[in-house]
């Protein structure tokens, strides 16, 4: 009998459907051998069929409707590469309906319709894979899944989006300052459309809520159930601090147990220099994970890129044409802890540093630190600096451990009074 | 249909078997939620009955007998956690032949005998698993195999031995001479029984010819193929120097690509500090692997111990449950490079440390430069210091660019001449 042939279709022809593209084509051998299938490349629909690409890639192989690739039943797997939420999940679920494997390098669409999607992919046999969504040069979905299986995650973080790492080491490299550095970021293409995505912690709280559900079963809301902040207002001043501190600074995305709560979040975080994340420059990402049986395990790659997520597609087109070959189901065994719940602002305790614009008058630290005090904060550190502009002066402050609803009530009450000039600037420290 | 239960089987119940045992026996209702398929822990084959032990097991759980594990039609799993190469083999064989998956921990056997192993799982099924064998805390085998599929590996290299860097962080960050820590590591249980496993490297070879294969499907013999020594011989003068030049010194084991070159080697290497691998320390064991797609990855994570190997154990349960339900195979597909060879010592090339016990006397450093010329080495660095004895000296140089023919052959002349008292002590400088 002639070993059949796979055929596979790609929805979405951009840096990383190439990078895809290329890398099955010019290795075509040297892939089928490691993964014990033969493939083709059938079909791809591109936004533009006449646009010039770098790819090798024939009229007959394009199409600009995305229905051509998902209802072509000769097709077996369909790499869902366009991004987005809304036509990408109706073509993920049509596809996955139709029995093909899809393969998603979409965040956004696994956080908002991950429980919908995978419920489909579990009816219909099992044939979704997702390792491109989180982390691309980092196949931690699959060690999270299988290699790490016979753990539980008391905590798991890490650096997920690239772009915004790749501007904090600048930043601090350079002693420069956020905007100039986010600047270059988006003339190097760095920074998706919508910048939010990445600068406001968005990407990293999609990211982050992939993790948390495969860690815990739950699907943490970024809207709702995560406190989400991003790189934006972080100051030269905080990075000298840190770095006075041996620290650094870096955007986390983190989801952490304490008892029966989780807290699923994305922040700028003050890492001690010692951690290895802290450590982890330019836009590599790391994850940490914490496993009850494991321990402490760290793992470091690119977090972006055409080839870096091209790597990851890849590896789910290798484990979809094993499940295809073989029959097998991909479905998820995600163990629910039925008593977990999202953890409320006071259930999640930490250290925290903060920098106040204050004015720089008499009377303005005692009337601060009795803010703090009323609930019940205790200051561990302070230090006030010179400010740029006339009659202002910066505090930079670290508390002992306290909570996140009390740190919150602290602000909101400093904001309300007439002691500083802006909101209070928080980050979170980690130990 | 009811569901239908696994049987699992162990031979050896040391450290590992035991931990195995009390994970999948405390969480049962867990890892089956997460394995999607039941298990039961039917029987154990330990060395004596009698003996008291920390885990739950009924006198009917146990035999002296491997063959009651391995011949009872109704076991599905064989956990291989006994070590050893002669009745590892022949029992591991036994049960593949069976149509039994194998679960092994035990990187002698295979570095040893991997290709009868690979080659008779393949024809009974493809049920091997071996990702406790290199590195138990870090799925290694996983990443290499199927997370990182897409890429061929220039260079993978990383601390594979966790006594080993038990003992240098410890000589390094107390300035304590090697047998004292090594005394120390004893007394704890961290050096193997047959010491030279761990303290001349082989062990860390063993690990090194696994990733080698998986990587470009050749075998590399620690004795016949590949550079190994351990880190006997190490001394604090080593450790300042590497200090002094921004480095660390780590036991490593590597497998690296020149051309159509392969060299699989373990050695203390000079990493420079700004090297993630440098920072890994204690009992931690690193991995970092440079592929063709991906980049650069690295993966962090305990390297012994009952409970990090236990999770290794456990995740290839894991995937043996899945392979015996779904009826697919596990069989490798490692893409085997034909033109590949291993690398002649002159095609190896590289920066060198040596450190040389000489006479403290008129004429000596230039006799000694003079060798090193006549090989065509270039000295880069070169720094006299005291020795404890009278009329000795230590000379400590860091060469240029050259290859280990060169290296090797000034150090036979050296140690022919009457120039040193000792042989050479050579490390080898990554950058």
């Amino acid at each position: 009998m002639e070993q059949k042939i796979y055929k596979i279709g790609f929805i979405g022809m951009g840096t990383v459907g190439q990078g895809v593209w290329k890398h099955l084509q010019n290795n075509q051998d040297h892939m089928q051998s490691r993964f014990g299938a033969k493939y083709e490349l059938a079909k791809a629909c591109v936004r533009d069929v006449n646009k010039k690409r770098d790819i090798v890639i024939t009229a007959e192989q394009m199409t600009e409707d995305p229905y051509d690739v998902v209802n072509d039943p000769s097709i077996d797997i369909v790499c869902e590469l366009m991004g987005g939420t809304g036509k990408a999940l109706e073509l993920t679920l049509a596809a996955l309906k139709q029995g093909k494997a899809v393969v998603s390098a979409n965040k956004a669409v696994i956080s908002k319709y991950g429980a919908e999607i995978f419920a489909t992919a579990e009816k219909f046999g099992g044939k979704y894979f997702f390792e491109a969504s989180v982390a691309g040069g980092i196949p931690i979905i699959k060690i999270l899944r299988e290699g790490l299986v016979a753990n539980s995650f008391s905590h798991i973080y890490g650096i997920l989006n690239g772009t915004c790492n790749y501007i904090l080491t600048r930043m601090e490299r350079e002693n420069a300052p956020y905007e100039a550095i986010v600047e270059d970021a988006r003339k190097l293409g760095y920074v998706e459309a919508d910048e939010s995505l990445d600068l406001d912690g968005w990407d990293a709280a999609h990211k982050t809520s992939i993790l948390a559900y495969l860690a815990h079963g739950v699907w943490a809301s970024p809207e709702k159930d995560m406190l989400v902040s991003g790189i934006r207002g972080i100051r030269l001043e905080d990075m000298l601090w840190a770095k006075e501190n041996n620290s650094r600074i870096k955007l986390v995305g983190s989801a952490r147990k304490y008892g029966d709560s989780l807290s699923v979040a994305v922040y700028p975080a003050i890492l001690p220099i010692t951690d290895v994340v802290a450590n982890v420059n330019e836009v590599y990402n790391a994850v940490a994970l914490n496993g009850d049986v494991v321990g402490r395990t760290i793992h470091i790659g690119r977090g972006a890129g055409q080839d870096a997520t091209a790597s990851a597609v890849i590896a789910d087109i290798a484990d979809a044409l094993k499940t295809l070959t073989s029959g097998a189901s991909n479905a998820l065994s995600v163990a629910k802890d039925e008593k977990l719940h999202f953890a409320a602002l006071d259930e999640i305790s930490g250290e925290f540093y903060l920098r106040l614009e204050i004015k720089d008058q008499a009377g303005a630290l005692a009337s601060m630190a009795s803010v703090f005090a009323s609930e019940g904060i205790s200051i561990e550190l302070l230090q006030q600096k010179k400010h740029d502009v006339e009659g202002r002066a910066w505090l930079l402050l670290t508390t002992h451990s306290t909570n996140e609803a009390a740190i919150k009530r602290a602000c909101e009450n400093l904001e309300a009074s007439d002691l500083t000039f802006d909101k209070p600037f928080v980050l979170r420290i980690f130990r």
